[in-house]
């Protein structure tokens, strides 16, 4: 269970991974004189608006519990957040989930126009790759390839293919967590690897261990994301409620019944937790984030 | 001039840089399970229908003129034409210049469908990142730093932003050559250097030599698809000939008059051609490639 005390202390966390991430980007457009500031302005809104930075939170604790320098996983934590916020931005698309509303603000192709909002999510993915290489990682390499595979066509973009092919379609669990695993699983998952990357090698067991913990926090993030589509409200989530239902669309809940999600919801964040084991007591604040993945409102 | 011993043997190495390119990109879907078929059949369809082969041709010619290793050119070739034909499939969508022929082939989103090609073209560009990190060059770091600020906002997808925008409009000749320079000459320059880079350090002057050539022909090369949608066909072009024009689009053509443009291609071949002086007969095919650019007729 989580005490006040780690809650406070995992509240402390977030705000200094939060400050450093929205510090690192920013400061990408600060510095550099736009060749097209209509294209910038729409990658800055994708990126910009606010959201819950739960990858580069990752980026920061697992490299954090492995030993890492802080400065040192600015880049990737950057990196994975370009990723994500490239990929709502297109999700949003009305050729994709065609949503208004994304963080409690208009999506990109609304603010701007679609053409832009293609053409943004572009190039915030090949900022990623920019601003990752920017520094002389000693296992760079391997860095680059967890995020373009976790991003591409056999992690997010596959899910998101997957998801659009399973709507109006009758899927099952399983189905429905491979599915998960790629769209949402797969960069939860690089997030940790790349912070411990910066720490330590390809072969480490406690690299392992942390893929492991991501695998599992990754499918409960996703299952309370549905349970709270059921009993949140749009106010407090910055997007529509029950949306999923109105479209069809195969969530935890209606496979398992909203007590048999949450239900599965907690076993995973217990495995996850039983999985940082090697990690010792630095670890403690990825285990605190466990908890937090599935109480959070929003 | 280019006499026909050089022209048959830039036909050679044209034919030897296609197969290997081709050999590099098949292998990346046969060796694979796909997580999602259909999306992966829509990156082969943009990838594989065949096209010039342009980009992959000048990394070859680029690093075997700095006396890098055949086999280390393949991933930084495969990358480039990665990046290319995502480029081409976004490009192409309803949101941009809504095209239905590509290649003389339906353009991906009319083969698919919108979403497939939105998600199709963010994969490829993931894959183009993959496949350049799957070597352990040493200077793998320029070589990622290279696609990346070439492709996106500063490059590739800013000239596409600046493209739209001109649409309708009445830009200069500079505002022409502005746009063309991040459109496609930022992904032209960054194939010369990274074949380069293959071989010789960042700050060895005949990267820079290489660069001077990439972007006089990457104009060069602009310039003349412009004649040839006014003086080609539609099934020699495999596209749409008349298009720009159709569209009101600004061209060299429009702006300098056929003949103008053309002596502009010329004067531009030259200056390429001079830029190579330093690298010596190594360069020759280089030279031929420049005087090539000029005289396909698509």
């Amino acid at each position: 269970m989580v005490t006040t005390a780690n809650a406070s202390q995992l509240a402390a966390l977030r705000h200094t991974s939060n400050a450093r991430v929205d510090a690192t980007l920013s400061a990408l457009f600060d510095t550099h004189p736009a060749v097209a500031p209509r294209l910038e302005a729409a990658m800055r809104h994708g990126l910009l608006v606010g959201g819950k930075r739960l990858r580069p939170l990752l980026v920061y604790l697992a490299g954090n519990a492995l030993g890492a320098r802080e400065d040192a996983l600015d880049a990737p934590a950057a990196a994975i957040e370009l990723i994500h916020a490239y990929s709502l931005i297109h999700d949003d698309l009305p050729a994709m989930d065609d949503d208004d509303l994304r963080r409690g603000q208009p999506t990109v192709h609304k603010a701007f126009d679609e053409a832009t909002a293609i053409l943004a999510g572009d190039a915030l993915q090949a900022l990623a790759f920019e601003v990752l290489a920017s520094q002389p990682y000693p296992r760079l390499g391997s860095m680059v390839t967890t995020l373009a595979v976790a991003s591409g066509r056999a992690g997010m973009v596959a899910g998101q293919a997957l998801d659009l092919a399973a709507v109006g379609g009758h899927p099952d669990v399983d189905a429905l967590a491979h599915m998960h695993a790629h769209k949402t699983g797969a960069l939860i998952v690089a997030a940790v690897r790349l912070g411990g990357l910066v720490a330590v090698d390809e072969n480490d067991p406690r690299l392992a261990a942390l893929i492991r913990y991501g695998r599992a926090i990754g499918l409960a993030f996703q299952i309370h994301d549905d349970v709270l589509d059921v009993t949140g409200d749009t106010v407090t989530l910055g997007k529509i409620s029950g949306a999923d239902a109105a479209r069809a669309k195969p969530t935890y809940p209606s496979l398992l019944g909203l007590a048999g999600a949450q239900h599965k919801a907690t076993t995973l964040i217990e495995e996850a937790i039983a999985a940082l084991a090697p990690l010792g007591e630095q670890a403690a604040p990825l285990a605190d984030l466990a908890h937090y993945m599935i109480e959070r409102d929003h």
